[in-house]
């Protein structure tokens, strides 16, 4: 019924600042990709405008998950110079943002 | 570059109380994953305990994902009477949670 695989999910929610314009919205979240060219440890990504019914997203505009091949890859991660940089332009723009890593146990396989 | 998907991906990040016992946290999460098994548009369950070494997770404990093939089904999951009742177990025993739902884009492919 459930299976744990290594992977480790990087998930971040972002709520960019409300005077920011789409198309440099549209340029961050260009740069967010292209950390995967930049990072090896960095596996994938993809991510999306929430668009939930739910009206329980406390605000937040965008979701981005990244996935990295071990914990220790995050932690590299996070002290690559181009994360870093990316991360302080991300501090630049939005209003908050939340990150959370999980490894995930996939269900009813 | 990039490629968007139909799917739907339903993000929740929850902070269970924290006098819930480990035994009762697992039961909770079992009950979620089967909603798989009770609501047919709810396509897949994952999830797991936050390890971020980032420090940003504003004290979420847990991320689960599910997908669903549109935004109509989860509209159709948010009013089925086994997510209702779910949901209202979720409420009792989480000191907060976020949803967010997202069409993801995926880059880099």
């Amino acid at each position: 019924m459930e299976e744990s695989k290594g992977l480790v999910k990087h998930v971040l929610l972002a709520k960019f600042k409300d005077d920011l314009p789409p198309e440099k919205v549209d340029e961050i979240i260009k740069s967010f990709a292209n950390l995967v060219n930049l990072i090896d440890c960095m596996k994938s990504f993809h991510g999306g405008k929430d668009v939930s019914p739910f009206n329980m997203h406390e605000g937040f505009t965008h979701v981005f998950e990244a996935t990295f091949e071990s914990l220790e890859a995050v932690n590299e991660y996070a002290v690559h110079p181009d994360h870093v940089e990316f991360a302080d332009l991300l501090r630049a723009t939005t209003e908050k943002f939340i990150v959370v890593d999980y490894i995930p146990t996939y269900f009813n396989l």
